[in-house]
């Protein structure tokens, strides 16, 4: 039996290859390119994080992710023209994906005896930096960079997961799920109201 | 003496790199540029292959690449417009560079007790990687993920040496062979008859 | 208190990060993503020496990276309009880190027992690495393939560097000053003279 954490792992990782897919598809990719697309953005931040830490990358010890991400493949191309009535499932699983993948980025740093501020850095890139991955692949400037809050939804679920163990003294599972809490509801609320950061005037 | 699979690595590593140099001279690199650029279809395959198995990259331990590349930039120099009419030589010498790097990559992580599936990656990646790295240097979308088998090549020829081994328990000189004739074959027969993947329509 | 080389690596890392910040804000990324590119340029190309020495990459010891990158960006966001007028002092802060970062990088592989070829591409590396990162980022062919001599001031500072050690015996600080001044004057001359490599003539 697959635990609670496990299937929302699947479920982040199939959200995240679909983005890639469908991005993929988008510049013309083949079905292989878009397989691998699917699958840098499924994995790319939880890659650098483990080559930052001198782990071994996750998804060389489990062939889940490369099966969940066939799986996105496959029904990115029997569902089609029909994907886009599901734009807001999808959203919502792509933002469960990152407030997964951030407290499970962070928990890894810390358990190697990392500091949380690189801790929350771990639990970012886990997040955040299989869709710069994907964007550089697909020769596009990082969207990450220019539009909603996407990256600091980490920084702030990091944060406060932080606050959470550090001062308030939380056991490690409360401190998860406010941390996950907290990144899942910057992101949805920074798209509902279209919050975004300033940016620079050209200098 | 060198062996057969040194000539072998020479002739792949130099075959690479004059890849990289046309193409970063088609961009109007400098002669560093092209070479850096020529330098990173070379190793950079292994280089991603090498940081993933947490092993030291096999270029920091001789400098035979370098001083292939080296020659690669010269040779690009001194022959120029003429390089144009080698087109087929070139494209033979890279099919069996794609092959060799391919079981090289494959051997290494069988070596360090990875399980196949890792193998045909690492393979794939060794084969294919760098010049998705060349393509992201020179700005442009990554042309193995959307013309003729490349990188599909690897797969299959990783696949083959995978049954030879397991299924028909031939010795690891025959899978090798088997792995990179299946490599070298799958890519100049697709270029040959023009075998495309299908691409996804725009979703 | 902070040793010379200490205070010349902050003035190194403000300037490699201002670099990434403008160059950010003129594609119109927005505060969080001038941040991200700024600290790429200050410490990917350390990132990329550490990852391929095999050590904890320098940034996720000490947080001072971090900080040195904050404060370079409520620079830019304060003065704006203004930078442009300091920009001979920014070029010049550039080198200076240009110089530093090379010594640096050349001297981490050497004390790991690598060969001096090695640690001149280290030394490289960690000057050079990380404004193709931020071309990469930004979505812009990497300048550093293109324009003036910079990369190449890398491997010049280390070839002086490794003669003075080996075939003149000079001590260390006598190597190190001595190869990031051909680092600093190499950079500063050929932009003062303009002086370029040759591109090769498309093929």
């Amino acid at each position: 039996m697959p635990t609670f954490v496990q299937i929302l792992d699947f479920i982040g990782t199939f959200a995240f290859a679909v983005s890639g897919i469908r991005l993929a598809s988008a510049k013309h990719f083949d079905w292989f390119g878009a397989y691998v697309c699917g699958f840098a953005v499924a994995v790319g931040g939880g890659t650098i994080r483990d080559v930052l830490l001198d782990v071994t990358p996750a998804w060389m010890t489990n062939p889940i992710y490369l099966v969940c991400t066939a799986l996105a493949l496959v029904w990115v191309i029997i569902f089609g023209k029909h994907i886009v009535h599901l734009n807001n499932t999808l959203f919502t699983f792509d933002a469960i994906g990152l407030a997964l993948f951030t407290v499970v980025g962070l928990e890894k740093a810390l358990m190697l005896d990392y500091p949380y501020w690189v801790g929350i850095i771990m639990g970012t890139l886990t997040g955040a930096a299989g869709g710069v991955i994907r964007d550089v692949l697909i020769n596009e400037t990082p969207l990450i960079f220019r539009k909603e809050i996407y990256a600091l939804a980490c920084v702030a679920g990091g944060t406060v997961y932080w606050i959470c163990r550090e001062f308030a003294g939380a056991d490690p599972f409360v401190c998860q799920t406010a941390g996950g809490i907290t990144v899942f509801l910057t992101r949805v609320l920074s798209v509902r109201f279209n919050i975004c950061l300033p940016t620079l005037s050209e200098k």
